[in-house]
């Protein structure tokens, strides 16, 4: 069935559980869905816009206190929202690096930081990440002390992924932002996978921005998400425009550089806005969804041969998983090759497993409910079964 | 009524004939309404995402083949979707800007380019505007004259609004092109009022890149966009990562810097599209949106007093207008002040006008019906009858 045009409608929400692993915290809440159609057209919150005319200025809709609210439900100073959470990756970079300057990433960094680092001609540099997959304050100091005696200079910026999209696995960000500071070196949370899922204090984390993602994991269209900063950094990364033209002598108000001015003008904001006070309620209800996780995972790990390679017991819903001994033998045998898992899967009405994937691959629990978990839990252990792996 | 929480529905295109200067263009259509709620949830469009995952290969829904055609719609060779027009202006400028470098803008250039340069440490340089508001090929040889005189460089690029914020007017873009690629200054067309309402040909024009506006002009939610460039420009502005990074020797594909990677990843992009079809047809009605807003214009032309600021005969929807002499001697006197100007088109159905603007405004009869327009001249008419302000 088409929806529009060529464009077939999308019915994986209401046909399927949607283990995805980057879809399941960006699945819209009744209210966004509701907010969405009201305000479809381009610049539909733009209605009630006056001076200084600025976004996080509107008051109707709600828009300046969504900011202060924002802000305060990540414990920073300072909010805005933004296209995305690599449209914050780059205003930070775009605010400290210069060329060849060196910029901290880690060794689980995801691509959009070093993006955002080369547009700017810095050069990223790892923290590498201990055999569990973790990044570790010992590696991050290490990694500052080789990169100031190799290069003469201190690192703009470090960039360290709260939970980070390879393992799901949560990195001790209080005390690699420690280790940063004797440095003098600011510190970017990238929590992509956690504002919005679990609570997230960045103040009490001790970092200087905390960057959230509003299609990932704070229920609201894409491309939206959060940039927020301690206040003495949101000065600095929010600064305001300077420019006086040569010729009109034009001069562009409160402006915000980095910004672009005003940022997300309609539907996006619009229904991050509407999702917003169930996102603050369900970051509280994080151990159940641990819970749905464990079952899944605590299944997975009576399949033979089959490992979790994230961190374990798992602290964050997107979870690793390693197939090669169980899975993977089946699919080379089997006349479906690796697509009969997928295909076994979505026949029980699961879906978003990568077709074909039998090794390694990734799977996201968030947002099921403890029936579902359970009912994924023994699709998994039935498939073993059906293929003859043996189950513990 | 609320839709959600603390959020007024939004019903100003249902209740009113909305003349709001820069809304006109982004009224999504019914297709892009049925798209919105079907692709509504976060990363909706990334089902099928399969290697080399990037968004602009996403087969299903065809988002490669869209990409195709928007290059093809606009006259150039390549094009990417982007979180705004702003963001096309970011990609280039980061591109060919250095810090200290002049970068020629007009008089009458949006602030989002001057943003954009100021971002990368350029200086904004303006082209003069003619008496009559028009960027003339004489004042930009001019400038660029003088710029590199003064400075010693040549400028990196060129900013030209195709037809302005300010005034609506059409400037003529294909002889300025002309002139700035005498001294191989690359042009920059910000189609945002252009592409999607009216015919925009980049490679008749001869520039080198043309960036439209989704949600200004191309019946599109925000934030949402297209930069496209000719074969040349291309490899430039959408090259690829180069980094390998230092421990892990990840390398990133074929991810475009300026893109930050992938761009628009659900709803905005799928009702861009969805509106698509039907943005490729209405641009082959301009001449009749002409019409409607010729009549609104010589309506207003007949209120003693009242003056077309834009240019005349209109060649654009986007009007200013200067009642300074007309409604807002009225409003001196009014109890409601210049109130009683925007209250009498609300009591009559019209809404898009700044509340109490009775000097100098915009409006945009921009995809409103014939008879709307009659009824919109037609109000102006008695408003100014009622208050005693002469018809001629």
């Amino acid at each position: 069935m088409k929806c529009a045009g060529d464009i077939d409608v999308r019915d994986v929400e209401e046909a399927y559980i949607n283990i995805d692993p980057i879809q399941a915290g960006g699945r819209l809440t009744p209210g966004a869905m509701k907010a969405l159609i009201a305000y479809c057209d381009g610049y539909s919150v733009c209605d009630n816009c006056r001076k200084p005319n600025r976004l996080d200025y509107i008051q109707k809709p709600p828009i300046d206190r969504f900011h202060r609210e924002l802000a305060e439900f990540v414990g920073m100073d300072a909010a805005r929202v933004v296209p995305g959470a690599r449209r914050g990756f780059q205003a930070v970079a775009d605010t400290y690096v210069e060329k060849g300057d060196p910029v901290l990433i880690t060794a689980l960094s995801h691509y959009t930081e070093v993006l955002a680092i080369e547009a700017r001609g810095g050069v990223p540099r790892e923290i590498p990440r201990s055999p569990g997959n973790i990044i570790t304050p010992d590696a991050a100091a290490d990694k500052i002390e080789a990169v100031v005696r190799e290069t003469g200079k201190t690192p703009p910026l470090l960039f360290l992924d709260h939970v980070d999209y390879s393992y799901g696995n949560l990195h001790p960000a209080r005390e690699i932002a420690r280790v940063a500071h004797q440095y003098d070196i600011p510190v970017l949370l990238n929590g992509a996978y956690t504002v919005g899922v679990m609570p997230v204090d960045g103040k009490d984390l001790g970092v200087d921005f905390v960057v959230g993602s509003g299609h990932k994991s704070m229920a609201a269209p894409a491309p939206s998400g959060v940039l927020a900063a301690r206040s003495e950094r949101a000065s600095e990364v929010f600064r305001t425009t300077t420019t006086r033209t040569d010729v009109t002598s034009r001069t562009f108000g409160i402006k915000e550089v980095e910004m672009m001015g005003c940022t997300l003008m309609g539907v996006t904001l619009v229904a991050m806005m509407a999702s917003f006070p169930a996102v603050k309620e369900r970051v509280g209800t994080w151990d159940a969804e641990l819970g749905n996780t464990g079952l899944v995972v605590d299944a997975l790990r009576r399949i033979s041969g089959t490992v979790i390679v994230s961190q374990y017991p798992r602290q964050h819903t997107l979870t690793r998983v390693d197939t090669t001994q169980s899975f993977d033998r089946v699919a080379a045998a089997h006349r479906k090759k690796g697509f009969f898992f997928t295909s076994a899967l979505k026949s029980r009405g699961i879906a978003g497993i990568i077709p074909g994937a039998t090794r390694v691959w990734k799977f996201n629990c968030y947002g099921i409910t403890r029936a579902q978990a359970e009912y994924v839990a023994e699709s998994f252990l039935a498939i073993a079964r059906e293929n003859g792996i043996p189950v513990s």
